[in-house]
């Protein structure tokens, strides 16, 4: 626990996954998943690693924005960070002329994000234990000082959160055990990149059946027609007892995604996902009333705890689609899972691109054990991409995540990933 | 209108006007403001200039945002982005990848704006008019055009917001003549920023009676009972007849933004700017009915349309202030007008800053002749700082704006200011 914040590195990660069409979807044509990667440094010899994920062109900006919050961490002392995780988010934040690109959005939020991250992998690493654990192990005080609430009490007070919290201690233990023994349930996006045609699309449904899957998501969002067809070509190879969700990556308007959901409601979907703007609660509310019971997912795009705030209390958000690394990082991921509990509203968080399968397991984990208590209706979006670059990738077993075990937060990865797939000089770039 | 663009040059400015505190609210404690300025060059010799705002630290974020958008500008040309601005502006954030860093906030919306403004200036300069002037003179069509219609139909249609702005052709000839002879109402904030004393206070409102000017604003949001006295001391010197404005500049918790406004409504206040989150549209709702008849003014922090919409859809925002920076610039902040016009909620345009009320009189301007065609409770703010930076400054005749008549955005900053306060390497920032 001795020492400080001594250093703050900075890399550019990029993986060229557009040369294959992965990630493909409505909006995002071509993606290559890239990291904003932070290393903090102690003088004690301990490292930090952290990341926000963006698509490609612009992640400099990530980067850059991660340097100069990241330079508000240096000469942090590592015992007051664990003691005090929240202080420290607030402090990164607390730069008045910094405010001003966001507040608390887009590319600062983002930086943001990463340097948080790599503070939790620190901490994780500095009391030996994964994230998720140390979170489940935090007193209900503990938790709600990690959150600010200057935006939220109008739908949650601290005090309804600790009390909240409070009722979950008795049964931590049980479920820390039952989550150990039975992991937390998964389901893929791996089958349904609009970028696949109806042929890989069958294939890639059948694989996942035979590979245990009970739950699989489809892009949809360009051609109407062309979503009908591979709705109900996916329903088919799935069988009635599977859960089939469909995802426009907010494509569409609100008049059209409500058009969308009726036109596919035959191949029964159980949730639709971003169906139009991510910023917009009121359309959301109104798609959600419309469409019952296919319920709305958003949140993948939500950058704040105000903007999840206002679709839970207008039941615009049917399923909670938390982000690891656009919001501020694992501080404001506790406050959001603690408003998704406060409305029982499942948290299903978004992951996939690089790396955020790793971290989110953590936030599910917790709020299993600590928040919510709940695994029902609960999945971690699974694809099965690029986790050969991290030191401790995630485990499966079947159609579930094996709790991580090593201590910090699952972010780092590997040194040689870093060197080749550094932009623009990396080998995978230059080669 | 011959040629295209060839390039596109960034710069990062920055004021020191932390040196004075002016600028000081309840949030943006000690502002430096800054632009990140963008010229647009083409083979014809014509120079687009334009800008966003930012106070200080940070400002490079928005500079390498501006550059990396400005690429997309390249070729593109002259006599196409005349006959179709709008599809300019769309083509400038058709790229998928950076489009993760927002969606259309933040630091990449920021240097969106700054692009589109100087391609406005540019439109300007090429068919020889103020673009107040442009935009009246353009056909309805042609002004729905400029409008990315996709998640506003909900709220607007294209044919509604058609049919709305074709009522008002024929008094565009009158109201332009009235405008040319009135100017456009104005009121100050130069009085009332947060860490000037008292005696400062009363003395800038004497200041300001003799001035002329009948609307003063204060920035509130730190200490009530220090606010309750500045909002006496500041009414009384300006008497019953003229408007007193606070801004809390997000500083408050929707409960405490109720409790402030029954604190300070026995010195008649007329609107309450900003008084929390600015992403939070409902706890806004709840504020606009808790304190009324005492209008919720907000807008400078909303990133874009689909927030306006919901603002004004929710009943949330009873004066609608309009950023000409921090939106998508001009192409979004026409949208933004038809939403205000078409709700019947008066626009009064964020203003101050370095170079803001340069560009948002033409905003104002053409709102009266061609959108919604009033001045009734229109406003746009003034404040008193480096216009002098200016090629084309604002031109004020007592209370009112007086139009622009120079071809242009009036958005160039003087060349020799360009060199002094460019950032790190100026001779303000070096000597």
């Amino acid at each position: 626990m001795d020492g400080a914040i001594v250093d703050v590195e900075t890399v550019d990660l990029r993986f060229p996954t557009s040369r294959a069409l992965d990630g493909s979807d409505a909006v995002n044509e071509a993606p290559d998943y890239s990291a904003a990667y932070v290393v903090l440094r102690t003088d004690g010899g301990l490292e930090g690693h952290g990341f926000t994920f963006t698509i490609g062109r612009g992640n400099e900006l990530a980067v850059a924005a991660a340097e100069v919050i990241g330079r508000r961490a240096r000469g942090w002392p590592v015992a007051e960070l664990v003691a005090d995780p929240g202080g420290f988010a607030r402090h990164l934040q607390a730069d008045s002329q910094l405010r001003w690109l966001g507040p608390a959005k887009g590319t600062i939020q983002l930086g943001l994000a990463a340097v948080v991250n790599a503070a939790w992998d620190l901490i994780g690493k500095a009391v030996g234990a994964p994230v998720w654990k140390v979170l489940a192990d935090m007193s209900p005080r503990q938790l709600v000082d990690l959150v600010d609430w200057r935006y939220l009490r109008d739908t949650l007070t601290p005090e309804a959160a600790l009390e909240m919290l409070e009722k979950q201690v008795p049964g931590r233990e049980e479920r820390e055990a039952r989550l150990r023994a039975e992991g937390y349930p998964a389901y893929t996006t791996s089958a349904g990149w609009l970028g696949y045609d109806d042929d890989k699309l069958v294939r890639l449904c059948r694989e996942a059946v035979a590979t245990g899957w009970d739950a699989v998501k489809l892009k949809v969002g360009g051609d109407l027609a062309d979503d009908v067809r591979r709705c109900a070509l996916a329903r088919e190879v799935l069988g009635p007892g599977r859960r089939l969700m469909i995802d426009a990556n907010q494509n569409l308007g609100a008049a059209d995604a409500v058009r969308w959901a009726e036109a596919l409601a035959p191949s029964d979907i159980w949730w639709f996902e971003e169906p139009t703007s991510p910023d917009d609660v009121l359309a959301h509310a109104a798609i959600a009333r419309a469409i019952a019971p296919i319920r709305v997912a958003t949140g993948e795009h939500a950058h704040n705890a105000v903007m999840f705030k206002q679709f839970l209390a207008a039941g615009a958000m049917g399923v909670c689609q938390l982000d690891a690394a656009r919001p501020g990082g694992v501080d404001e991921a506790v406050a959001v899972l603690l408003l998704a509990a406060a409305h029982d509203v499942p948290v299903c968080p978004h992951a996939g691109g690089v790396g955020l399968c790793e971290l989110v397991q953590h936030l599910s984990m917790f709020d299993y054990v600590a928040v919510s208590g709940s695994r029902e209706d609960r999945m971690i979006e699974y694809v099965d991409h690029l986790h050969e670059h991290f030191a401790d990738p995630v485990r499966l077993r079947g159609p579930s995540y094996l709790p991580p075990t090593r201590p910090g937060y699952s972010a780092e990865i590997l040194a040689e990933s870093r060197a080749a797939y550094a932009f623009p000089g990396g080998s995978v770039w230059t080669g």
